[in-house]
């Protein structure tokens, strides 16, 4: 609920104490020292209930603090994930550590709603003195939330006939034996609650409801917690998912996979906007904007086909929904034997497996996601769909838009562009080829039958672009060319022209943003949703 | 042969230039202007054999240059690779796209040793004025090695039985049509030659033998051209496969892949050997040195089971065999139940798949290093061995090596241990378990039941460590205690210590040097044979 940064080393990135600052900072010892007290007496509360039960109940020892897991034995117990419970099961002793999402106590009796990952399921309480004591539901209702518990009960049909809070519906667990593993800090003092930070979009619609909204900075800042709502679980599991399904796709076409340096010396495409460093006594180098040259490097190496995924580094002070400092690259290059459709084959069959793998394997994730994040399932066709730029120039002109068609077009004419294309064609997912040459780099191969036009090309989901590629000049007195047409000096780049004097195989590739395929596949609206620990100009923590 | 490096971008980070430096710089403007004769006198020669052909040759149409491969076209010819050519396809015509690897004219005939990555096959010319002109051997014979050529031939049992210099044995190509796709530089101005740099490390035994030798440098200033030798072909798509075994074992345990920032406020664990810089306007930052951090806030997170495939910084200057600046951790962090062992029990049979699975998917490319750096076999068995540290110093011990019980083995003794442990146990991979407090990071959980040891362990391969990891401390207090005893002042890791003050699961995990598993599985002598672009103290080109 606090919009609290958690304080890390960043701290010593601070300038020299304001005023204001150090107004700031007393305010924020006493909210620690009030902390340190509501932590201080949750201990003793939690305490005092242990001692009363330790005097007088019979159950003592079937609750409490466990002892501080630290390899001390192999018991051979089987723990069952809350999210395989079922009706199947009933009647039988479970065990399960899990989270203490919400609890409340009426009366002799106490509901937990017992959290793992994106599963939840109730554990009820009521007080028999046979296996369950007064001690045992005081000390339950004392638990702060997304406090680590090991729960042992039986799991039965609940009385009511449905669970409504959990996503474990027909079942519930009575509670026979329950221990700490380790405690959080007081509810009160937790940032915000995963109730908040979970619910639907859908729900702030309604403007009678008084529900509290945790922000985006509240969360990022406090990403631990922020991990732990099911929308968000699912979406790094999908992410994870669309690595996997990039990799498969090109590993069963054998390519390599290749690990490119981050650490170069000199700008990697252009001067601008790379991050500079000192390499040890080596003098001043700057970190990858992209692994280009390399994976062109080791096309030239005779790999034939290469790909990495790894962090792309830019510099920009671009505060937008889809621009991050740094983040994740799915790069691929191969080399091609007469035409750049050959890596457009490659892509297409890569894409429409890649969503058809994510619609299988992560259907669930996907619900989940959409639970709170409601978004129409991606459309794609199969093949899938390839435009000239001269044909979207076309739509677009023919809709109204004016465009230059040798220029570039901008991040507001695609999403019209793909709106279009979407009422026409019935695809979210499409190819743009054949860019101007004024809208690309030096190092691309120009069309063969019009030098305003290159081989290349861009690549869409929902309106955005997620992929930037093109046929690469392989031809080294047609490279330098191009790049004094472009002003670039030559000595600049001669290590790169180099590269293709030894007899260069024609070759092309793209460039994906892994947090945009995730983002735009589930249609969410920021990247920072799809980067776990996002970088952009304001945040660098945690 | 000349050791050379490619000019680049990091020209810029030399100094003033001194009387020697002007002298060097001289020296390589006529190098270089003596290549660029040697560059256009080639051209003139091929140019005059073409026009010699356009006036007079009958079959001036099955030789000569190609039109650069420029997308102009999709002619659904199909290419055969060289490594699939064999005795079924006898008298068919092939159409093979490869390197000249080696030409040589003897009168009317020529004989081209086409390569296509670590395969070669024999091009035959024999002039007959029906299929192969005067012009044609002329032709091919002027073209320098390494050149990119389109051969249309039919396939034939060799007259002479077998081929003794291709890896193609019982087959050779009867050319038709030969084209140059891309021409490389004059022969004599490679930087060295295939050939030299596939020498099998056996040839340089022979005293006699007056064999070129190509340096570790040399071939690294030359990498694209290095790259192409049948072992390091074979040594990349090994590399390719431990990473791919890496994932494939963690995603059958439903970890999740996650891509944690490689910019950080502070340094990841102590200050020593970071690289630093500025992050835009938010002020001083540094490299990750590993995703430690971020990877236990994945588990605080919820994530249960965790792994990364990325980039390690580490700012060191330490020029040995198997320390590089920047490398590919392979990182996987996953919550347990009660014992670390559950950590071991994972990686011992993630080893195990990954040896078996390399032996089974690349034994082909395991024998071709072979032939060039001679090795045994890795020997391990299942489960793996696990020694405790202890144990481990009895060995030492008992074979008479001094060893500080409760301090750290340094990499000779490592070594020696490995011998003894392999002589004992015939393995060459096991695992060392429960070091002392004193060899380990402070966020180590100590042993349950002695504090001078902790629940920890280190990996090896052949007597050298690829693996450290261990059970994390999940108790913020514990954990605040041991940094303290360790010396660090808690303020510059109290985001750290936050992560775990909203219940905290109990988790273990570990960092593996992809580079070093890939060198150590093949027994080879240094890092950089197994990095693509290595980073080490006095190497960032290219």
């Amino acid at each position: 609920m606090a919009d609290e940064p958690i304080a890390d080393a960043s701290a010593e990135t601070q300038e020299a104490p304001s005023k204001k600052a150090l107004k700031k900072a007393a305010a924020a010892a006493e909210k620690a020292r009030l902390k340190a007290e509501r932590a201080a007496a949750l201990e003793a509360k939690m305490a005092a209930l242990s001692a009363a039960a330790d005097a007088e109940d019979p159950l003592k020892d079937k609750y409490g603090d466990a002892e501080m897991v630290q390899s001390q034995t192999k018991s051979g117990r089987r723990w069952t994930r809350v999210e395989d419970l079922s009706g199947t099961l009933a009647d039988e002793e479970v065990l399960v550590r899990g989270r203490v999402h919400n609890v409340r106590g009426k009366g002799k009796s106490a509901f937990i709603v017992l959290r793992q990952q994106t599963a939840t399921v109730q554990v009820v309480l009521f007080v028999d003195d046979v296996h369950v004591s007064k001690g045992m539901v005081k000390w339950v209702c004392s638990l702060p939330r997304e406090t680590v518990v090991d729960v042992r009960g039986v799991i039965v049909r609940p009385e009511s006939g449905e669970v409504e809070s959990c996503t474990q519906k027909d079942v519930e667990i009575s509670l026979r034996e329950i221990h700490c593993i380790s405690r959080s800090v007081p509810t009160e003092d937790l940032p915000f609650l995963i109730e908040d930070a979970s619910r639907p979009e859908t729900a702030f619609e309604n403007e009678k409801a008084q529900y509290v909204r945790v922000g985006q900075d509240t969360r990022l800042d406090n990403r631990v917690l922020d991990l732990r709502t099911p929308a968000n679980n699912a979406i790094f599991k999908i992410q994870s998912g669309v690595g996997t399904l990039f990799r498969e796709a090109l590993l069963r076409r054998n390519f390599t996979e290749i690990h490119t340096p981050k650490l170069i010396a000199g700008a990697s495409e252009g001067g601008a906007a790379v991050f500079r460093l000192d390499y040890m006594k080596l003098g001043p180098a700057c970190l990858a904007q992209s692994p280009q040259l390399y994976k062109q490097m080791a096309i030239m190496g005779d790999l034939e086909g290469v790909f990495e995924i790894g962090p792309v580094f830019r510099a920009e002070d671009s505060n937008t929904h889809r621009h991050l400092c740094e983040f994740t690259g799915l790069d691929m290059e191969m080399s091609i034997k007469e035409h750049y459709d050959e890596v457009l084959d490659v892509l297409d069959e890569l894409f429409v497996s890649m969503f058809d793998g994510l619609n299988e394997r992560f259907a669930r994730e996907i619900g989940v996601v959409g639970t709170q994040y409601p978004f129409e399932p991606l459309q794609y066709c199969r093949p899938s769909l390839r435009l000239t730029f001269a044909e979207g120039v076309k739509m677009l002109q023919d809709a109204g838009v004016e465009v230059d068609p040798l220029g570039d077009i901008g991040t507001e004419t695609e999403r019209i562009l793909g709106k279009l294309v979407k009422e026409k064609y019935g695809t979210d997912f499409y190819m743009l080829t054949r860019y101007p040459i004024n809208a690309r780099p030096f190092y691309t191969m120009p069309a063969p039958d019009d030098p305003n036009y290159t081989n290349s090309f861009d690549i869409f989901i929902r309106g955005q672009e997620i992929i930037s590629g093109a046929q690469r000049i392989h031809d080294p007195k047609l490279l330098a060319e191009r790049a004094l047409a472009c002003g670039i000096e030559l000595p600049t780049i001669q290590s790169y022209i180099d590269s293709f004097k030894y007899g260069a195989t024609p070759h092309g590739g793209c460039g994906v943003g892994l947090e945009r395929v995730a983002m735009l596949f589930l249609d969410l609206n920021n990247i920072r949703k799809t980067s776990m620990f996002p970088r952009d100009p304001k945040r660098i923590a945690p």
